[in-house]
């Protein structure tokens, strides 16, 4: 420990970090219990219910639930502002909603989760029990996210999602290793922070490269794709104001491969499931030569050990990988690149609308 | 139709078109006998198959089939490069799935078809039967698309997928009134050759005015998202290598919208569903004056009217508009600005990947 916490990451806390994955090995625990009392009343179907940030966030553990369910389990991950208009028709009163809400004052999810309440849905909340959603999700639904020391990236609630989802796989058969998957990650925050100072450099050189490019493309797919939009959505448009356009590794050729040309940065998040075939051959393309480009940079969760994971496991940390790596730290160095204050907003919460 | 013919519609063949809307009449009505065939036989589930820009034109359906349909229907639009790496877990051999291939030739679709006839599945095809994909997917279950004289719009796939799946929707008494919905279209083409000629004037503005803007915003919903990606990713970044950024009324307000600002071009696209509500919130932030733009385009699909047509049509209809409006005619105007050729491509068939 001590040795791990001699080199520097830039503007982060290692001993508080390390006390929060300490926490949230307990509330993930308070997490599997809500699931265990869930897997043993029923549920027809799980939604997981965002809106922005917290949408992207729980993608991860919607594609989890596709990969590791059987055939007749239903997840559906669904927008809280389309919800508010739309419904849907597959969520019914033996229905059960896995939510979040860093603030606790969504209005959007507010909204909803009202909605669903009413109709008998069970409705789970990582927020802070007194706060509006978790008064209207109720106390003993909700679970507080270990208080942020230093990461600015997603693993945590990451990880309490799929504490959620994962031990519901559990109770189905789907997930057998549940307890092993648990105690192998137990100490992956002190692996989050060699992998943050291993990436130290390297965040650096991307944000001095590219920070200040008027246009940046990010490519992705499977695994990381809701991290991918995370990251060029809500970190990069909304708090850097930089002009992204994220796409997957499946559509980028049908279309937005076309934008590639000289001075284009373009940063592809290659992961560790069956998508990889097509992150490998949009590398295959980027790397040809044929757009005269060199502006592009790689960054592959599979180069990034985690101590004791079962290779079968990776899959599921990789998103925790990838936002460790840029939405934590390439985040932070996009800032001392710009000189934009990562707390600034031209019209969120300052206008009504 | 004398009088409809005299007024102008830049490079467009109106004469061809109404033959090409009789045509589509007459294979409509292949297409429905076709889902005749599938309800009677049964099914557990219909799969939409496309990849770029047939994936875009499908989520129209999709969406319709999850309006329209009770809610034991099972519909899913599929993405074949992703299909080919992961499969779906919900697909048996009782499933049915409707792709589409102008070509014939594209690849993903063709090595997703071939993987599925192989497991019993039955696919169905809007394409020439001659070309690959109709060969694999079987000539008698092919539907060739009618000639293409002048509309560069996708109404035409719009409404032959429509008649396929609104027709087993009919079967399943969730879409009763489906001989008076392709009665009262029967004219439709007229009506979008009147659209065509009061539009033009506004195609040629928002060309001249945006078609060499270095990055252009795209806001859509509903019924209307699968075009709203569409018009951005297929036609201008494909085929003008323009700098889009294409987001729901949704999403909008998380991210996206810090990067409103004096000078950057935002076209919101109105539909006629329950998705408006979310399109009038984001008009009513761009015009509260708070981000001092006023590049400002709202394209309303109500504003266009289809006469006889049954207000709850109405819905189905919006994208078919849509199309009309950008796809087909804004994207002229953008040529004759950009001086891009719509058929050049720097990679896209130039190269193997």
């Amino acid at each position: 420990m001590e040795e791990t916490e001699k080199v520097e990451i830039m503007n982060f806390d290692q001993k508080g970090y390390l006390k929060d994955g300490e926490e949230l090995y307990k509330v993930g625990k308070k997490m599997a219990a809500l699931a265990d009392k869930v897997a043993e009343e029923g549920y027809d179907a799980v939604f997981l219910l965002g809106v922005g940030g917290t949408w992207d966030e729980l993608m991860q553990l919607e594609y989890m639930m596709n990969k590791f369910g059987d055939k007749d389990l239903e997840c559906y991950l669904i927008h809280a502002a389309e919800y508010n208009v739309s419904g849907h028709k597959r969520m019914t009163e033996k229905s059960v909603v896995l939510t979040a809400s860093d603030s606790g004052t969504t209005p959007e999810i507010l909204q909803a989760i009202t909605t669903m309440k009413e109709q008998g849905v069970r409705v789970f909340a990582m927020t802070k029990p007194e706060g509006p959603i978790g008064q209207a999700a109720g106390a003993e639904n909700c679970v507080q996210m270990a208080s942020d020391h230093g990461s600015g990236g997603c693993e945590g609630g990451y990880y309490l999602a799929d504490c959620f989802g994962l031990r519901l796989l559990y109770h189905r058969g789907c997930f057998p290793k549940y307890d092993a998957f648990i105690e192998q990650t137990r100490g992956i925050w002190s692996d989050l922070l060699d992998i943050r100072k291993r990436f130290e450099p390297k965040a650096e050189e991307i944000a001095k490269k590219y920070a200040l490019a008027p246009y940046t493309m990010f490519i992705g797919g499977g695994a990381l794709w809701g991290e991918t939009i995370l990251f060029a959505m809500c970190i990069l448009e909304e708090m850097q104001w930089k002009r992204t356009r994220y796409v997957t590794s499946a559509d980028f050729f049908h279309g937005t491969l076309e934008l590639v040309e000289p001075g284009v940065p373009v940063i592809l998040f290659k992961g560790e499931d069956e998508y990889r075939a097509l992150d490998n051959r949009v590398e295959a393309f980027l790397k040809s030569g044929v757009t005269g480009d060199d502006d592009v940079v790689v960054i592959d969760t599979a180069e990034y050990a985690i101590e004791g994971l079962d290779p079968e496991f990776r899959v599921i940390v990789s998103p925790w990988i990838l936002t460790v790596l840029v939405t934590d730290r390439v985040s932070r160095y996009y800032e001392t690149v710009t000189k934009h204050n990562l707390q600034y907003r031209r019209y969120y919460h300052q206008f009504d609308y």
